[in-house]
């Protein structure tokens, strides 16, 4: 089993949860700060209940540097967080998922996702660094690389020339990480470039709770399968592709969750700058995704074919090679796994965290 | 004469004080916001000195977001900021100096020049947007363009690719105000992108005054030659330029004052986002820069030749084109005038604004 603290942030949130489960499952004690503006509370009950142990959990928005600050300085003078009386003198390390992720909303508000993802992100790391803890894994995105130049895409595909604000944060925060590794050889920092996530937990406790209309194809898919929408649209049926749907690298949440423990081992061999993709290497389109689906639920999900979308690509997907290599890890989660998952969690709790609960 | 009231961050610096001289001349009332720490208030002293009128300063700090919304708010409430009793609503524009501007100092504390640069236009934009001033004109530099694909540089050239922290909050920050731009069509911005400025004001009471060991070439080369320090060195003189040395666009700091008024102007057209190079389109080599110093100072410039730098570029000089064709702006002052007003202020300020004052 393994020791130390490891502090989450943006822990209530769809990837954080699943990471949350893991980190414990794998002997860590983790802390979450959340500012609960895109997240639940409930979703971190779930967590307590599928771990049976309590987090500490703290409300903390990363744009208030003091709250932030008034944190790691409890953590450090009194080092009992801890309801099981555990002690911790400060945390061996952070994993940064706070941030707004939604394109559409950042072209419409992009000083608002300047502020909160960079100056989020560079408080976290001042606060870190006055207290000396340097490790840090970080979410960041396939979308940094814009759009490929080749494929299947690894760490080395130019990043930049990213389209929308969101995309920007992501890629600027990386280059900050890149420059502060390059200033103080102390921090050790893992990029995580994750593709598109989806899926949810086995117990079907836990999963992908989008607020309003969802801006992704599964959550989108679940919600027509479940009766909540009419229909989803295709955007785009003439690329070139082998249905002409748009192709991308979906891969389950638990397997990214896991991805985040691997990292969190190569922390521990202080192993300075390290940028990983987190993909299964395997692209399906969007016709595939729908049809999985459907095969999942026991029902078509009805759909209609739109114009294509500006921004849109054809094709994107990850060569995992390096995460294989360096971290030991591989997404081991097929397509069906990913969408009996995705439909567990959705007919479970048609209301996401709203709803009345999981049936037991 | 023109009207109007134009706050300016980092008023008390370098290109500020000579920009505030150019404002007031041209009609406008000015409010200053400096944090001081890389400024004096002598040299604001002497603007008011130059200009016979006091000029309202505020020593805020950008990254104090409330200190700035406060200012905001007393100049709506109060509308009375002037001695002369002057009264303005609400700022016209904001020109945007503010920031840390060291290379070197910037790959040691990369934080801190993201935080300063960036957080401090973020609070800047935030603070503007909710007092619904969306006019500003912001200072950016020819380091945006990164390793020149072409020369002469024109603002079509690609930006990024910036090797240093400092390069890329300009970057940054440009890719922010584009996206501010494109999210509401209210804002009207320009971005000017400055070459080498260099100069100082005629009168010989204002000029750059750079804290410890100048980093740059024209102001090191003064100290030179007024026996502060023993000679200068040259970076690399096998370069692929007319005499080896490298090769940059010098401007006179004055002519990149009348730019801003002109920049101002443009503002009040509601042009929308502008960009464009402030530079003479001229490049002159280290060794022709040494020369005229010598021959302003009347005697020579003792120089070692050096290594190269890594990141040093053989040459770097603009296309002024579109400034001249849609500014109505160029720069007039030739190499011989920016050295003798450099000249002029290095030898009646030997010590910078810590001197004993111009000998009047």
């Amino acid at each position: 089993m393994s020791s130390g603290c490891v502090l989450v942030t943006g822990g209530a949130g769809f990837v954080g949860t699943h990471s949350v489960i893991e980190l414990i499952n794998a002997g860590y004690s983790v802390v979450v700060v959340d500012n609960f503006v895109n997240a639940s509370h409930e979703s971190l009950k779930r967590v307590e209940e599928i771990c049976g142990t309590k987090i500490p959990i703290f409300s903390v928005d990363l744009t208030d540097k003091q709250a932030l600050a008034d944190l790691f300085k409890k953590v450090n003078e009194c080092g009992k967080l801890f309801k099981t009386g555990k002690f911790i003198a400060q945390f061996t390390s952070v994993i940064h998922f706070a941030g707004l992720k939604a394109v559409g909303e950042s072209c419409e508000l992009p000083l608002l996702y300047y502020k909160v993802n960079i100056g989020g992100t560079t408080n976290l790391l001042e606060v870190m660094k006055e207290n000396n803890v340097k490790n840090l894994i970080f979410s960041s995105s396939a979308t940094v690389y814009g759009t490929p130049e080749y494929l299947p895409l690894d760490e080395n595909h130019p990043t930049g020339g990213c389209t929308n604000p969101y995309g920007k944060t992501k890629y600027f925060i990386e280059e900050i990480m890149k420059d502060l590794c390059k200033s103080d050889p102390e921090w050790n920092i893992v990029i995580l470039r994750y593709f598109n996530p989806v899926g949810a937990h086995k117990s079907g406790k836990i999963g992908e709770d989008p607020k309003g209309v969802p801006n992704n194809l599964m959550p989108y898919c679940a919600q027509v399968a479940v009766g909540k929408r009419k229909e989803i649209n295709v955007y785009g049926n003439d690329y070139d592709t082998p249905d002409g749907t748009g192709v991308r690298d979906y891969i389950h949440v638990e397997d990214l969750a896991i991805g985040h423990v691997a990292a969190q081992k190569k922390i521990e061999e202080c192993c300075g700058l390290k940028i990983y993709n987190l993909g299964t290497g395997q692209g399906y389109s969007v016709m595939d995704m729908i049809n999985a689906l459907s095969k999942a639920a026991g029902k078509p999900v009805p759909y209609k074919i739109a114009e294509r979308r500006t921004g849109d690509i054809a094709s994107c997907y990850s060569k995992p090679d390096l995460a294989a290599k360096e971290l030991g890890w591989k997404a081991t989660r097929g397509l069906d796994e990913m969408c009996e998952d995705l439909w567990r969690w959705q007919t479970m709790n048609p209301d996401g965290f709203n709803s009345n609960g999981p049936k037991s």
